[in-house]
């Protein structure tokens, strides 16, 4: 498959900040100007560029987005601020187009100036080697300790026209070091009016990346954002129009994809759990309950030893602040009902469960029975390789 | 020495719950009625010992308190409840004092009846070896996955009066698998009005049990406990007496070491880590952001691999929701300060702090210069032991 998106050129080149010869320097660019929509990490330490970048998007356009992997310039002071502007600014200035129209951000150890010599002293050849197929390269060039690139594609007709939409992303939820985290770019051809795709990406980053947990913590540098420069030339898709709702599920699925991908990748991840909440009052309370048990430390050690210790999850549930009747609480690991009533079943439930999560893949459905809403979350088990991982990163 | 409180008999047994010729059945006993304040677990799910006992703290008096361990007898629906009745009414009856008068506290497995049968054969000799030196088989008693029992013990003057505390506890915050957890009871023979020991312990319990973090679960069992049954015959402490001061110090003592020796026992940890967070505006928010930090899954595996990962650190302040100045922080590990005005120092206090972590207890402080209040947390290290006791518990 091609990932090429009509209009945006894109490149990934290593420029020394990462040891070896692996990428670190990516680049998106976009041939006319492009609108924008961007969520940043609700960390009160925000990295350099996250600041920078929080500012250029209030023009809600967009020509570039420059990108270093290795290094988060998080922590730096006001030098990183400078340092997070030059890195932009001269890429602007390489490519011929206003500074405060590219965008800028890091992923990396946190605590350390950029070498911004190395960065700006490749950058001529980063610009050099825009093109329309750049998109994997520069997906490779984002990751830091991820095992694989992750690119979601879908092309797809709107009207009479084909749009197409193209996501990158890389790391998940702090799981690293102190490596800073998760980052995702999605581009799109598609016409579409600034408001309308400020509803769509938030409505899908909700159910997506704020979807996932690997460990609950929340780093200095995440971003996503999409762009879209609307060179498919679709009768332009407005909050009103009747093609919203095709445009707004193939975005939802790139971003689901991404983020499945992104728990997949988890820190020492073997097992991949979506979290499903049902009959609970309100949607927060839902994935309240969801993210509690998702994050349980106990819960995810359970799933790495497969488990089926369930008196922890009705034990996350109950702690996790939202108001439950501990006694219509029924819990399901797929087909086998293990809780009903807030009390265990029989023992053939849980030895049908336990067969479950000896699978790669399971889901574990809590049913709160008190409303008619729900949410779901994924998440992954906690294992021995997260600890190693985690524990000497830096040495 | 001698754990010994004036008017309180104690007692454990092995009644066959555990395995093996293993305690499990304890009894504390007050030959008079004694006042009683007292604290439950937050989390919604509430094992049912904690519901009964929960409503017969009401009538802030008490003789007696019967608790088993192997079994929490949670999530066990209204049988739990008659369950934790019959413990404690059987043993009401061979002491020949009033039912309302005994609590019954439970720990160990989630989702079990109660084998109330073993219980309630072994309660005329649990009864019949009441003794007052039977505080450490009771402290025995209640243990789980404990590697020691725990008892703190004090004895001072209160005016002309010898007065005596005597605190045994087991577990912390759900440390273990699906064992349900934290237990204290702490014996006095001081003569204080009911409203003055309420104010000192909940007092105390802030700043110790509620100051602990192993892995920030929050179990369906917990409770702790104070006794006072007044035989010291000491002028009674009211709000206003000015003994109130000395007998708090002895009380928050106690829980203090109780909480400490915890910690210490936490599964699988290996480092002792009292986390400090000064200068904050508010107390609440110094001690929110301690317990982000203390319970850090990324700050944690840091402490256990000794490595001076400072950039976790602020990161958990920033992600704690607590409007901090990012800017404005300082992080030392005891005197190597690593972190001035948000950004790391030079490379030597890095070292030194190296060297600190390779301690089995040190402090790190956070300074958030935003005002002038503060609060401490302790913790400990994330190892791969946590993983191995909890992977596997029930197999």
């Amino acid at each position: 498959m091609r990932f090429e998106v009509p209009g945006f050129l894109a490149n990934g080149i290593s420029s020394g900040i990462k040891r070896g010869k692996r990428k670190d320097l990516a680049l998106i660019y976009s041939e006319t100007p492009a609108i924008i929509s961007a969520v940043f990490t609700q960390n009160r330490v925000k990295a350099a560029p996250v600041l920078v970048s929080m500012d250029r998007v209030k023009k809600q356009m967009t020509r570039a987005v420059i990108v270093n992997s290795g290094n988060a310039n998080a922590c730096t002071g006001k030098a990183g601020i400078s340092d997070a502007c030059k890195m932009a600014n001269i890429a602007a200035k390489e490519m011929k187009i206003d500074d405060e129209l590219v965008l800028v951000a890091s992923t990396g150890v946190i605590g350390e100036r950029l070498p911004t010599e190395r960065i700006t002293e490749n950058i001529p050849r980063l610009v050099e080697g825009l093109n329309p197929f750049g998109i994997p390269s520069a997906a490779e060039a984002i990751l830091t300790t991820d095992t694989f690139p992750k690119i979601a594609f879908c092309k797809e007709k709107i009207g009479k026209k084909e749009v197409s939409i193209c996501g990158i992303a890389k790391g998940a939820g702090m799981i690293m070091p102190n490596m800073a985290t998760m980052l995702a770019f999605v581009l799109t051809d598609a016409a579409i009016e600034t408001d309308a795709l400020e509803e769509i990406f938030k409505e899908g980053i909700e159910s997506s990346f704020n979807s996932i947990s690997i460990d609950g913590e929340t780093s200095t540098n995440d971003m996503a954002m999409i762009l879209a420069n609307g060179r498919a030339d679709n009768p332009v898709i407005t909050r009103y129009s009747k093609n919203i709702g095709r445009f707004s599920e193939m975005v939802f699925d790139i971003l689901v994809r991404l983020a499945k991908m992104i728990v997949k990748d988890g820190e020492g991840a073997t097992k991949f759990v979506e979290i499903r909440v049902i009959n609970a009052r309100e949607y927060h309370e839902a994935k309240k309950v969801a993210f509690n048990v998702a994050n349980s430390n106990l819960v995810k050690t359970a799933f790495w030893g497969e488990d089926c210790n369930w008196g922890r999850i009705v034990s996350a549930i109950g702690a996790s602040g939202v108001d439950i009747a501990a006694d219509r609480i029924n819990i399901s690991f797929e087909d086998a009902m293990v809780v009903k009533d807030g009390v265990g079943t029989e023992k053939e439930q849980e030895e049908k469960a336990q067969k479950t999560m000896k699978k790669r893949e399971f889901k574990v459905e809590i049913d709160l029975n008190c409303g008619s809403s729900k949410a779901r979350v994924f998440t992954t088990d906690l294992s021995h390789e997260y600890i190693d991982i985690n524990a000497n990163y830096r040495t």
